[in-house]
């Protein structure tokens, strides 16, 4: 049997592991910020059409600058009040794929990104497999980002592409739109906001979408697969000028998008409402999660999103074992003294707290 | 309005223009190599079936490594009597999702791949959306691959990619296995044979399949998109030694391949004997094609593909416009002379046939 080591394999990526949860069997899979509900039954009748029309012509190629859809998720957009043109949306199989996409046209080999750590933890990875380098910009001890301090960084380090993930994933906070907007005047690379969180965001949290006019270089990421409900779609989009659009199609795979996910999509975004019906059920049992840490001597950092980063634990990788242990798979992020869990279902919660109210005597900091 | 000059754009990328044939409404499309053949009833009822089935869990991520899928395309592979095994096997959103994959973990900045151009046009652009330098490998003037050449020529570039496409995409025809062995041992590199036509080879054309035993930088390459029937579902996929497996896990993207591209997928491979009866059918156009060119002053290179370089004409760009004022779309691959007909329906090669026999008098290269 060859091992890895004898291909020629390039360097940065010998001894290097895939990236990726664990997908364990266990009842409770609170890991991967997946919405817990099943799609509505309303919307399974209009997939089964959609699919079943766009199955007749599956010998043809799909739509490669896949337009309708394009322009369905514009209409989507500019529900908010800021008005999306169908020419400021790109789509790809997955957020992972816009942003590969982004690294492929700004970054890359001889480029620098930087991203405010802790966060998604796929931002470095994809700037490593398109060749660019990473910077990590620095956060607050609790998690937020110093406007003041950020700028400066990204003054110095003069990166390629700035990302700044709102909410934040893995702690959870939204992030300041005038952050946003210093962190911009502050670069002349491309700053890319991952909103794939935005729809849990609390009342009153503007989106970075209302940014867009007049910043060519600004770049809004979405995905269906959160608030929406179809992480087994992948379906990632983004928002921005028209001539970012342009610039991922210079290196977009042709066809990248198949004409089953480009169908499904749109039945789906044709029940949005019956969809993010569910936000506000999985934001209930979020605020649940929040308001029942401190009972059990713990605490969580401000969420946006439909997670909650918890702690502290003495050694979290334990307290990640012992929730385990009770059936309940949460996600350990690599912050020392914290984890992180997904809000589902009415149900999940109740799991989640009776396992965590077992476990947190045992393994919560001591005072 | 911004122009894509305004952003901070790779330099390399700079007055490209996206890559992709026309996407014209014309009678007849015969210019991308799809199957003319809409997928058999047997089928779409299993596909209705098993895309209904994944909607149901469509609100969870897809199996990252797609195991059930990667075991049907294995026993799909081994049916031509080389033994392939799952863990050899991998997946992505189309061969050219395949390729960047492959490109990622053994090219990238400061490596190079070499090709035979005119070759598959996406070969060097992948190559140059992963940054990898790329080198025009020589063919003979008929299109051929002379093995002394090439390997000379590789010895020389020492590339860290050598790509083989075959049969070959546009000429159409296959490469001999023992050019391919010569290549591998003139290498220290990957050899990646892209075998995307390799159904419709003509009798008796044996597989690179045959020759991955023992040689662990061997890839070979296939796609669901031509003899299946499935360019909509963009679906590609590799066999090789399990350790290029390994080596791709660690650039692709998690969760890449969708629950509804894995489950359309492995409904058709139920059904491989129906979606493959139309492969006949399709030679016999081809054959059709080849056999009535010389009435019409012209001839083609040998075809193993769905597909035939026809030719030769005084100016191709001129002949490919009056084909298409004749509602017929053929491509024209850039190459002096010629231009590429897709093999499609009896009545398809019909009317291409009659419209050729318009052009041909006015176009084809004098004596």
């Amino acid at each position: 049997m060859t091992s890895l080591d004898e291909l020629p394999l390039r360097p940065e990526l010998r001894g290097r592991t895939p990236y990726g949860a664990p997908q364990l069997q266990v009842t409770h899979r609170l890991n991967t910020n997946e919405n817990p509900h099943p799609l509505p039954a309303e919307l399974l009748a209009s997939l089964g059409e959609a699919l079943g029309h766009a199955a007749l012509e599956l010998n043809r190629y799909p739509d490669r600058d896949a337009v309708a859809l394009r322009t369905d998720l514009a209409a989507y957009l500019s529900r908010g009040g800021d008005r999306v043109e169908p020419a400021q949306v790109w789509a790809a199989n997955g957020s992972n794929e816009v942003l590969q996409q982004l690294l492929q046209a700004f970054g890359g080999a001889g480029r620098t990104a930087l991203g405010f750590t802790p966060s998604y933890s796929m931002h470095p990875i994809i700037s490593a497999g398109t060749g660019t380098g990473w910077v990590d910009g620095h956060r607050r001890a609790d998690f937020t980002i110093d406007a003041e301090a950020a700028v400066a960084q990204v003054r110095e380090v003069r990166p390629d592409v700035v990302f700044v993930t709102s909410p934040n994933n893995p702690t959870g906070t939204a992030v300041a739109l005038e952050t946003i907007e210093r962190l911009y005047d502050a670069t002349e690379g491309v700053v890319v906001v991952d909103e794939a969180y935005a729809e849990f965001a609390r009342t009153g949290t503007p989106s970075a979408l209302g940014l867009l006019p007049g910043r060519a270089r600004l770049v809004v990421s979405r995905t269906m697969s959160k608030a929406f409900g179809m992480a087994g779609l992948r379906l990632g989009y983004l928002a921005a000028d028209p001539a970012v659009v342009d610039a991922v199609q210079l290196v977009r795979l042709p066809y990248h998008l198949s004409s089953l996910t480009q169908a499904a999509a749109r039945a789906a975004l044709a029940h949005t409402d019956a969809l993010l019906a569910t936000v506000d059920a999985v934001k209930e049992q979020r605020d649940r999660i929040v308001a029942a840490l401190p009972s059990l001597g713990l605490t969580s950092v401000p969420s946006d999103a439909n997670f909650v980063l918890f702690g502290r634990f003495a050694d979290a990788s334990a307290a990640w074992k012992a929730l385990l242990a009770h059936d309940v798979l949460v996600r350990d992020v690599g912050i020392p003294g914290w984890l992180r869990v997904t809000a589902g279902t009415p149900a999940e919660t109740d799991a989640f707290l009776t396992a965590l109210g077992e476990v947190a005597p045992e393994h919560r900091l001591g005072d």
